[in-house]
């Protein structure tokens, strides 16, 4: 499962050397994550939260292939790598919307806490809509 | 003029209040005059900077009436409020684009500068373009 | 009662014009804040946020006079302006603590909120000891 | 070669989660490089790029044992891993100074560029500082 996003770089994103800060790329991945979940599960991730189910990030890879800069189109695409009782993998191609050129590919991994922040099985039919792919 | 704009609020601009952190409204309030700038001149404002003409905020007054929250759709309502041979003032009002609520209402006063920074008289076309309000 | 903290710029801080995005003063305005608090109460705000009070920023103004740059050092200089019992005004002077250059002048104005984010008098205790000034 | 810091959370750097943002682990790794570079070289990471020697992040990897919250203070210990004509790499370990925690250990590959952002062989000055390890 896969799901594109487009979004216009910020001002505030960019630094003095004139591109995206590197940083911001995991928060264009959050994005990316919040839609795909949104369209795999019916559900959105702002509900799963209420719900008393977290998704932690507990490992980001990222490398950089070329630079985002202010006011261009990016692309996100995020794809479920994988889906575990207690953890589920994200991929992200970032590239820029108009050359298509590849600006940044991510992985990252995020582990399910119950309400109070501890580690736990993720709820049966979240698992089963994630496990869908 | 006015241009409305809206975006869907990132889980980054959380903070542990549960709301989006109060310094990110400036930053919204960036991308409704971003926008702006681009309707009113038909040119981008990353064009005018790498033409050697820049707009540094000079002051900011910001409200806030209400909070947005984690994946909200924000609307950003942007109008030039006066252009000046040196200055451009914006006013912001900023809403919950679902519910209508209120969240917050801002100005910026931004300075002309020239390509090194130093404050300069807007380019005849740029002011005449949004003096034409 | 007055508090000086110094900072020193983070790249991620600088945007695309090589000096510091306007609206990171007001993340600096907060730890100034912090600070004070912490001073003056005897306890933190992280504290008072646990035991149920919090301060929400409901205004906040700010004139920019010079440029922060990465790695330079910043003296931000908090002061309470006035406590009521819904409300709290702080004034900050933010300087480069090499040259002594004022960068920007602040004042945001606080109110009190009850564990359930409802407008709330603040606790006589917080109030007496933020009205010694 | 290591260098160590301290920092104290702010409030802007936490999410709903009531924890620190992932993303901005990554800053704090900045900040910790650029006090390495300092003392190993005795000159800043600002004056390299001002003499034309850009270091981009080219590659990130971070996984998170544990969670920051606003005002702890944080240790980023920060060691150089290997500097290569073309590239350096960083390691860091980051904890919680009161508790000894870990929080999360990264590793970042920059590539050094030249003044118009190409890559570039890093100037034999500087190489030979960071290889004296």
């Amino acid at each position: 499962m896969t799901h594109e996003l487009e979004l216009r770089v910020r001002y505030a994103e960019s630094d003095q050397m004139g591109v995206v800060y590197h940083a911001n790329y995991l928060v264009w991945c959050e994005m990316g994550r919040t839609e795909l979940i949104r369209q795999m599960t019916g559900t959105s991730y702002a509900d799963l939260e209420r719900a008393g189910v977290a998704l932690a990030v507990s490992e980001a890879n990222i490398r950089y292939h070329g630079s985002a800069r202010y006011d261009d189109l990016v692309r996100v695409r995020t794809t479920l790598a994988e889906a575990r009782s207690r953890s589920v993998t994200f991929d992200y191609l970032i590239t820029n919307a108009s050359t298509g050129a590849r600006l940044a590919s991510a992985r990252t991994v995020l582990v399910s806490l119950d309400g109070s922040g501890r580690p736990a099985v993720m709820p049966d039919d979240l698992r089963r809509k994630l496990a869908a792919t």
